[in-house]
């Protein structure tokens, strides 16, 4: 179960502080914005570059196009050879890397802190000249085609979850996988990616995040002297993405997949996200998932299928709000092998029922604040975290007053709070229910009886 | 249920004729393609004007604005003022009307044989010269919305079917409904409208039908002179969908309205379309459609759910080939008020299961044949329809070979063509089980069992 728990709560692992972070900002005239987290406690820097360009961001039929672009951005420059960038970075001590999601693709390094410089310089020049070959077209496609077989045509669960995503959404490209459709990346080619680059990799597209030994005013001095005689990009208007009709009937599907090794129900609830000076629905989401399902031991749904009744050999509840568009509020329960798929999702509803009867334990509500005070406190420790919270967020739509605020709307979400959100998130016309199972002999096909 | 029957059978009435129809076509250099069908029993036309742009193929965002633009062609033009062109149709005698589907849209107007000049003259007009003002946007964008609250929003069946497209297709715009998403329609604009008619609206991206009393080389002559006149668009390539993924899982969905008169099941499977050159399993799915359940009284369905055992007021099976992408195979069952949603499913599956046991009956496909080739011949009567035929299939990627040869095929289907599509077409994981009913009240809500 280490994976599933995993990606569930991966969520979670970049969850915001309560203590305040000692963050400036700046902005070059080109547009780029840029946080600086001063730590001094190790001579290490992270330093981040963040596109608002994501996969949610691809033309229709591109699928991918953005991952396979950050692959890309490893090949030549009109300064680097292909490979280069990363050679010098591990010449230097460092470690670097890059990741896409579906709001954004970010870049990093990880080096002491006197080679900030050099990875500016470097991550700057990429940021404009990049000049690929159709070599590299063909290989790095190869690559990324053979990372799709491994995450995802050889994982039922990945597979299952790329389904239930195409069914969440019926008009966001959040319905669209992050690694593409594979029928799409094969035509995946090099106008495709230069068209990507040239429409989003741009300064005013982009948010830089210098984490660790550093001193704020320095930063921007490089910052200007590096990033800041690029060119912004004109006519970079407002992100647009195609938005969710009213759904109007709950979708059910039923993956079965012989490699299933533990089957389970999962259901997700389309749920609004962290919006800029609006965050408190999110908070209140936030909490309701810890406590109806955080923490197997102590949570609404643990303690009811877990611990008290041996229904269920894992269940959770999970939620993450740093999104620029609607996000999902999930449950999930993998049962006991005494328990169908039918029964245990029917017990998971009726707890779910149970709770929103009996509403919030203040008691239970105090642990999981304490807990998550305690986990912020932990994550302060992850420089790289945190740069990674800033990031996200404001290639998420919101600002760092926002990140700043979100320690403190947690803390003042009440019971009340919890239930109304409850209360208005469980709605199963807009929800997703998945069985994932192996596929069924004859005699257990599933019935279904009114 | 006439309704219900009404648009499951919509897909039969422009159906094919066994006989061959008296067509020419021609080409203009500037690339209008041109169908002429002869036919002089009456002193009438019909000029249709075909554009290769329907609903699937508008921007991501901008559901809706193909209609949209159809009913803004009926405004102002450099050469006419707004409502003069269906002004001067009916003052001529004639009517005029437009429509928009997913593949095309299409305008016609059919009017004495002799006025025929005049209407290409207005068409060719139109096609390069709309004056539409931000008045006309903001009126027409009213009567589109207004068309969606009468024909979608007020009619639960409509919603119904919009939510079952959306998870049927997982990637292709066939998901999106063609009057579009309300909350995209309220925000479409002059821009929106001329984007997609600069892009799509050009002689080399349009097909001319021209069926009735006229002579094949005048019409080619007034062609000439009215549409020859006209720039091609350049830069139009090959139409380009985001095309399906491969669907791994059943999609289910329960959609519940009070306003439900008549509760049902209806299953859509993923099914191909008929292709140039290769329409044979098209042409297959379309007598399985009709062995399985084109007629209530003949049909397996029919007999063995109504006729029978009584078990459905109504059932049937449909298919429609003429689409440029993949399109889908139905079945329905409207049970009798004895049984159950859950139950008329499980007696549809039983009936489909036993059908694959047993095969055609050789004479139930000889009769069907007969019946087909007497609706083609009285269809052979609405000239019309003929037009609307040829002017469907080339809009969807097909030609007036594949028309002409598709009588011949439909013929040459036998029952082990059947069969081997029937094997083929029923896999639950491309499809969408859709149950239509009232909201349940507690005691019957759905219980799923394993």
């Amino acid at each position: 179960m280490r994976r599933l728990i995993a990606s569930i709560f991966a969520c979670l692992i970049a969850a915001p502080l309560w203590a305040a972070e000692n963050v400036t900002t700046f902005e070059l005239e080109n547009g780029l914005e840029a946080v600086v987290i001063e730590d001094h406690r190790a001579p290490v820097v992270v330093h981040m570059l963040w596109y608002r360009a994501g996969a949610a961001d691809e033309p229709p039929g591109k699928s991918g196009i953005a991952h396979f672009l950050e692959h890309l951005l490893f090949k030549a420059t009109e300064n680097l050879e292909s490979g280069e960038f990363s050679e010098i970075v591990e010449a230097n001590g460092g470690r670097d890397n890059a990741f896409t999601s579906w709001d954004y693709t970010g870049y990093f390094q990880r080096v002491a802190a006197d080679r900030l410089e050099l990875m500016m310089q470097m991550e700057a020049d990429r940021m404009r000249n990049i000049r690929l070959t159709e070599e590299d077209i063909v290989t790095e496609r190869d690559v990324i085609l053979e990372e799709r077989n491994q995450r995802t045509d050889s994982d039922p669960g990945a597979l299952f979850g790329e389904q239930r995503r195409a069914a969440q959404y019926l008009n966001h490209p959040y319905g669209i996988p992050i690694i593409g459709w594979r029928h799409e990346m094969e035509e995946l080619d090099m106008e495709d990616a230069l068209d990507f680059y040239r429409t989003f990799y741009a300064p005013n597209n982009a948010v830089l995040v210098v984490a660790g030994d550093v001193d704020p005013a320095e930063v921007e001095e490089l910052a200007k002297k590096h990033y800041g005689p690029l060119e912004p990009t004109p006519g970079l208007g407002q992100r647009f993405r195609p938005q969710e009709p009213p759904q109007l009937s709950e979708r059910r599907l039923i993956y079965e997949d012989p490699r299933v090794a533990q089957p389970y129900v999962i259901r997700t609830y389309l749920a609004p996200e962290r919006d800029p000076g609006d965050q408190e629905k999110a908070a209140a989401l936030t909490m309701l998932a810890e406590v109806l399902g955080g923490s197997s031991a102590t949570s609404v749904l643990g303690r009811a299928l877990q611990v008290d009744t041996n229904r269920a050999v894992y269940s959770s509840a999970f939620y993450s709000g740093v999104n620029y568009d609607d996000t999902t509020f999930g449950l999930v329960i993998v049962p006991t092998p005494d328990y169908t798929l039918a029964e245990a999702e029917a017990e998971l509803d009726k707890e779910v029922a149970k709770f929103l009867e009996t509403g919030v334990d203040p008691e239970q509500l105090e642990r999981v604040k304490t807990q998550i005070r305690a986990s912020l406190i932990y994550a302060q420790d992850d420089v790289g975290g945190t740069a990674r919270k800033y990031g996200a967020a404001l290639t998420s739509g919101l600002t760092v007053e926002d990140v700043r605020a979100w320690p403190g709307l947690l803390k003042a979400v009440t019971e009340e709070d919890i239930m109304a959100a409850a209360r208005e998130i469980f709605e199963r016309q807009n929800a997703v229910t998945g069985w994932y199972r192996k596929p069924q002999t004859e005699t257990e096909t599933v019935e279904v009886s009114q």
